[in-house]
């Protein structure tokens, strides 16, 4: 039989909510805490983030005095704020012995400013000081997201030597490590030793014959977002962090960047889609405020449109059609922008789209926009001459959709670009701009041209 | 002095394109095989990707013999097709030594019929037996992203014998590997054992006693995306891949799963923007036929939009600043449910939206979108009553508003769910959905209370 802690499919949170809910419903507090003894961190955070609010109290009332601050690493930002609320810090510091340092900094960072000193002052003398050093560089850096434990040895050592100093120092050792690093006399990283090929290795093979071809380090003040970029780039697992006089102080494992990857690529997302840093978690005012502000921009920006049209007032007056019309030319250059806009944020975040590339792929993205727009023009012409029975309004409307989509082609790269330069995120403001952009200008060619032609 | 193989910062693309431009203006063959000599593969095609395509091509015939194929893994899909094209693919093949059987899958599932079969037929017999085999299991699943080769030892065994047995079977080791799985007389995995955890431990321990408390092995079958939620999950680096009868067959490590991660965020991501799998290097044809779909979809709602204005067509005659508002309520109905759709379509993604919650959600959303609609009927209203100075248009517009906030927030979910639900990627059909709703839905409303209460 096999071993019932080999887990072959994935966690199902729904039915362990199910199991959780009714031994909460029946007070049944030791059956809940036998249960979850043996379960992964990380599910247990799946569990509260599905329970109940009313029950997510109370399990959280059985579980506090032996809760795992690692629990608290797996949970969605919002529902970690209303978790810490309800636990004791004092308890928590001292349940925070096992808690790897970069994750207690990620953690002792999102508290308030009273729970954090709370926190700091029950923690060890050596743990405390390494997560106060681990605040001081700036949020989102390679320090953060370090690791403090890493395995360095002389670069002099052979494999022999390496084996017994990981035997004889098992404590100091991180939990877990996938690479060995050689350093000089000076602690700088001159090598990387993968533990694999380590193993492979005779006792008497020096280290340095057994190195990568290539030693990438990382240095402790780059952006997270650069971390990610590297790791995922050069298939890293692990990497030695240097500080400025590039003496190794830490290690970033994969782990870790991966965590960042995913955040950054849904920021990204969620950017484009006009939301802020939320999720489903948040709450009702919370959520209702993040989203007023884009709503309000969005609004600012459908106002200015309507003054356009408001221009045209009289034109519309005398042919109606034209307000019958009018949204289709705006809505396609909207929509033309924004495929043009997703593709240039992207490539822009991968680094793909670059001063050295702009120029060929604005003047591609335009000419997109102006092959599109025929084909739409003649469909959008024939469409509307055969249903208000009039050549010329299916001329215009035609002739306003090429120079829209142009438009949004042209805007679709050109803002993202522009914006990444000033150092605006891109993913943030580019939505907005553009479609005022291919609103405003929708509106104008298509009154316009029927003002000067039809009217 | 620091060994100039180290790494600190980031590949220069720009400044190596610049080089090797030089390099290639000049006819300096040699010098640019020496330089690219020194470089990761990945690097070697950044500088493919970022080169002006005539010096690519003169590249691409000088490097051509020794051409190694894990340059191409790191390619683009639209850039990579090109490059095979100028490539001779038998010496491609006899090239492709070095790389992993799941690179080579990977690489061979996306050449023609004829180059497949060529490349195959000149590859060693081992090689390309078990590239078949990878070629049968289904595309994104994790059989076509296992690598063949992995530890796997007796579970009886203690550490002295697995170092023994991997110094003695150096050759047959994985280039990379961080974990050695234990397994019984079926060769089913019983545990995982870390390596650095091996490392640190005494010759005479058994594995059995040092193995994770969980092991967690992969099926064969499942997609890549649920391959990635557990790497991410539970922070693996690497996991056994098992068969229908639990039988080890292969190892993931979790390098290849980064890129699962980056390509399925990529691909949300680029669904929501309406743009299919694409990027910058597409040629102008391609691009501007996978746009086309796109937009002919939003032809059509946007004339359904236009067809239902039409039908108040003597209403807005009559009061000409129906069409100057109109498009108001249609776009901050569009942008609303466009933030809930977004957050909808990424909680799905991470799980963290199922059906245990989906009737909270829905509730809440459109509980926010009544909050905001409220606030933004008021500032509408304000703004249309003063503007047009007419106190009755202020109140239809500021009732359209609450409604077609609502019902985005309404649509914004239920949308996705329902396709999820459907087993429709929410991500690529969600968009189009929503916004013919709160299109139409927004002109609807207004139109249709102006004609009952204005007109």
């Amino acid at each position: 039989m096999i071993d019932k802690n080999i887990s072959k499919n994935s966690f199902s949170p729904k039915e362990s909510v199910k199991i959780v809910t009714d031994f909460l419903n029946n007070y049944q507090n030791t059956k809940v805490l036998n249960y979850l003894k043996e379960m992964h961190n990380a599910d247990v955070a799946d569990i509260l983030q599905n329970l109940d609010p009313v029950l997510r109290l109370s399990l959280l009332n059985i579980i506090s005095s032996r809760f795992d601050p690692e629990i608290l690493t797996y949970l969605n930002d919002s529902l970690r704020d209303e978790v810490v609320e309800t636990l004791d810090i004092k308890q928590l510091a001292s349940n925070a012995k096992t808690l790897d340092i970069d994750d207690a900094v990620d953690l002792v960072e999102d508290l308030e400013e009273t729970d954090q000193n709370t926190f700091l002052e029950n923690l060890e003398e050596t743990e405390r000081s390494l997560i106060k050093e681990g605040l001081k560089y700036p949020e989102d850096s390679a320090g953060r997201l370090m690791q403090r434990k890493f395995v360095a040895l002389d670069k002099t050592w052979n494999v022999g030597q390496a084996i017994d100093y990981l035997r004889s120092n098992k404590k100091e050792l991180p939990e877990d490590f996938y690479d060995i690093f050689l350093i000089d006399n000076e602690h700088r990283v001159v090598g990387v030793v993968p533990l694999g090929r380590l193993m492979g290795s005779k006792r008497s093979i020096n280290l340095d014959t057994i190195k990568n071809k290539e030693t990438r380090v990382i240095d402790v003040n780059i952006d997270q977002e650069e971390v990610a970029y590297l790791f995922s780039k050069y298939g890293l697992v692990s990497a030695a962090v240097v500080n400025n006089s590039d003496r190794i102080i830490g290690s970033i494992t994969v782990d870790d960047v991966v965590e960042v990857i995913e955040e950054e690529r849904e920021e990204d997302m969620l950017k484009l889609g006009g939301v802020g840093q939320t999720d489903i978690y948040n709450a009702v005012i919370d959520t209702t405020k993040s989203r007023f502000s884009w709503l309000l921009v969005n609004l600012l920006t459908a106002v200015v449109a309507s003054i356009v049209i408001g221009f045209f007032e009289a034109s519309i007056e005398k042919v109606v059609a034209l307000a019958i019309l009018m949204p289709i030319v705006a809505s396609m250059g909207g929509n033309a922008g924004t495929q043009t806009l997703t593709v240039a944020v992207r490539a822009l975040a991968v680094k793909e789209l670059t001063t050295s590339n702009a120029l060929k792929i604005i003047t591609k993205e335009t000419f997109i926009g102006g092959i599109n727009g025929i084909i739409f023009a003649i469909i959008i012409s024939l469409v509307s001459m055969y249903w208000f029975q009039d050549l010329m309004l299916g001329i215009i409307i035609g002739l306003a959709m090429v120079l829209n989509l142009i438009v949004a082609g042209f805007a679709g790269t050109i803002i993202p670009l522009t914006l990444d330069k000033l150092k605006i995120d891109p993913a943030l403001a580019s939505g907005v701009i553009l479609t005022t952009i291919t609103d405003v200008f929708g509106f104008l060619s298509f009154l316009g041209l029927a003002t000067l032609f039809l009217i």
